[in-house]
């Protein structure tokens, strides 16, 4: 077995896959997706499996479009990268198999947008489709806020920002749940709290990560919200609702997990290497 | 059976779809995407099928990724939009099934980009995965027009346009074929001629159309460019080159059709409803 | 004496300009900025005055710099456009002369930003330098509401827009005025009030026009701001702080006067047309 | 007295500034720009000189801005910044005084640039008005090169750079010269010669300095320059003309002199503290 481990700026976490990969002996190519024009050439096939691993979401959707073209196995996917790395596609999968996400509309000018904050009640959630880490997620408490916002986002260059996904905001215990899969089988979760003075739990965002215990339910969502996405390595983020319980609220294809590991123990990178292992050599 | 006619701006051709829906007596509701919040609801369910005809591709794809999460059948499926909305996942998945395409590699920064013009003989194409109407396609001469062009894509707000697919030069005949499918039937091709001053046969940009005689090969191609990004409704560019024949350029999910009718005749607006009506009443 | 109108797109302002350059009989062109290249040449100098009414601000900062170079005189002047065009430069000419603005901080990055809405008490105003028609004029009332802004600003393509002019929120009386000076002269003032839910007075945002006694306090303040940007035909923003009294928020190099007509039932397109005949023919 | 250095990253240039002001034993703060919020306060008046020194062109004009306001000397003031940071506006104070600038047109939008490519013979230089170190500087060589240009421009987040300075290109020599400018005197001038496969001579573009003998009318047309845009510390990029001779193209507010120093052995911060020294203190 061949391994191509796929990256563009090497966090801590591609030095922890890199020191696995060495550790259980695995055959790997690094290819840093920003340095090497990528072919569309059968040749790329002497790879069995690629870990896609980059921060810029582009990068890793193309070089796994590519690899797959010449029949490489990636984790993730290109269909799920596109699906995780877009919040309407992943909720337009879990709705239809009737996984809970936030009651949400989606708004794709001013006007209907200004329609879809009257259909809720404030305080709602306001955030682009795209964008990692929290970025532009707006907490809207009144019908100025939700102008400025609007105001801004039709500034912006790139059209899928312009879209607006108002919906619910679920603050009930004031922290959000991280949980990684890997294959079909759940790796662990964490909880992160929100900090004071924000309305997001990312850790990027000062969130601070907190044991928990992981009931069935919660179990048998992750897993069933990675298959939808057709997820192989995935992270998932699940808000608690007062009355709906656990609900899905985003899905991320190429999981950080340095907080994962300060939250559980589990050293993430090396479960993935074993996993592959096991599976494709 | 009850259809959603989803649109922003209403051209020629979603005029044609009226005419079309009014006289065969299809019982249909026009949808602008643009004006109203579409919600992540299951009582959408009471559409059966819904043509997405947006200009806007991000409308389109979202409201198909809506209307789909709520079991309505799309024309075209989110998938499809997806995959013909960026030519790198289409070029991926036509490499895979040896659906024959130019020669191409995907570079993403400036150095890779530059390495990929070193690798390829001028003159070369330059285009981003996403875009219209043969916008940013950009023939490149020498390395001087290269660099012009790696500077200007480096300043735009979108990361998917600062993405380059650089190919190989195709103009035999000086002409593209542009044909359109329904269902896994082929309505028809046509030629559009490059217009003096371009190199793209575009019609925005001013190509010529004309008849063209279909040939099995060609037929064939098509029928199973279109099985493989999943279309239902697709028109497809095809180049032709002097070794290889046939090669597929780009599909497109919403595919115009004014030139076409002036071409071939045919009325595409009244064989997507008869379509429709055969296939999912 | 032979003037040139500068427009992009005609509106009814300037349709008013042209009927009162006929009426009054003036020999004049209108140059559409947006569909003829301006050249560096002085053949230019054919003409004494130019008007500059682009809606563009950087057609009209361009026009008006083609212009002057070949020795014409330009209403506004390239000079007094660059100016009023940013808000930052404008208070910079202003608060030298010990003209009232409001109380405020520049701050060039998201972490500066958050240090100067610490050093203000909320609500507080964040507006960018540039823009018209109260665009990203942002009313701040929390540091949640301070984040998001931030975050935004950060995604814009335009540089001078990450900057963050945040001032002290003057909401007394409700309104805000307007007045129109041509030369060293007081057209006239009227006040705009504020709409429900808004916290801006513009027009364009539904501010409702109302008449306003001048008083010699105002009239002095507007002729001063104006001689201190090089103003010939200028409009003033003033808003009435309960302790500093008048304040001047804005300046505008391309007064709209429809509004204002509509208050005052003065023509401000005659007026101007007179005053360009008595002083430079 | 006591001196401002404003900067946003310190390079080579500043370090060298900073040890000139210790070694000359002036009394001075370094001001972040984009560290601290800058207020309108006359307390800034607590400084006589501020020497801009910002990459960012925003944050130095804005910082000149907030000083200026204070009553506080500035180098360079706010007028020349603006001037020196807008290619149009420069060419338009150089051409009314009649110092030579090429042949140029300016168009606003995509038809009007494409009748000024008309208008001149290929090749020719496009260029928007603002930006830096050659970005965006396009050698068009026929009109197929043109719309490609146009298209990519049209596509950038900021109006200003949708605007086409289209111009005459003069390659003369292969090279072109820099000269730097203190109060009125000229501290001298290097050449820098065209790199293999580019068309501009920028050192951070590859261009080799080598040295220049100047003569009476190079350092007559520069010091007229640098009095005609208000400058007190610049840089000026002379182009040479087979016919017109020298020309200028462009004029910098905040000159880089590593690539000066090592070409002409002279230690630019010195000399400009001690300028400041003799002037302000």
């Amino acid at each position: 077995m061949k391994v191509a481990l796929v990256v563009d700026i090497i966090r801590q976490e591609e030095k922890m896959l890199i020191n696995a990969l060495n550790s259980k002996k695995v055959n790997y190519d690094v290819i840093n997706a920003s340095m090497e024009p990528l072919p569309f050439n059968k040749a790329l096939g002497r790879y069995d499996v690629a870990i896609i691993r980059t921060i810029s979401m582009y990068r890793g959707l193309y070089a796994s479009a590519v690899l797959e073209s010449a029949s490489v196995h990636t984790i993730n996917s290109m269909d799920s990268i596109t699906i995780c790395g877009d919040k309407i596609l992943t909720y337009s999968k879990l709705f239809k198999e009737n996984v809970p996400i936030p009651d949400s509309l989606v708004s794709m000018s001013p006007d209907s947008t200004m329609k879809a904050y009257e259909e809720m009640s404030f305080p709602i959630i306001d955030k682009p489709p795209i964008g990692s880490w929290g970025r532009m997620v707006s907490l809207i408490r009144d019908i100025m806020e939700g102008k400025t916002i609007i105001e801004h986002r039709e500034m912006l260059g790139n059209s899928a920002l312009k879209v607006h996904i108002v919906q619910e905001y679920i603050q009930y215990k004031g922290r959000d749940i991280r949980c990684i899969t890997i294959g079909e089988e759940l790796v662990g979760c964490y909880a992160r709290n929100i900090p004071p003075n924000d309305w997001r739990a990312n850790v990027a965002l000062g969130g601070m990560p907190s044991k928990l215990e992981v009931d069935e339910e919660l179990k048998k969502l992750v897993i069933k919200a990675t298959k939808t996405v057709k997820g192989e390595f995935i992270s998932i983020d699940i808000l608690e609702h007062p009355k709906k319980g656990y609900v899905i609220n985003e899905l991320n294809d190429s999981p950080e997990f340095k907080g994962f590991l300060l939250a559980t123990g589990i050293n993430v990178a090396e479960r993935l290497v074993d996993y592959v292992i096991s599976r494709y050599s």
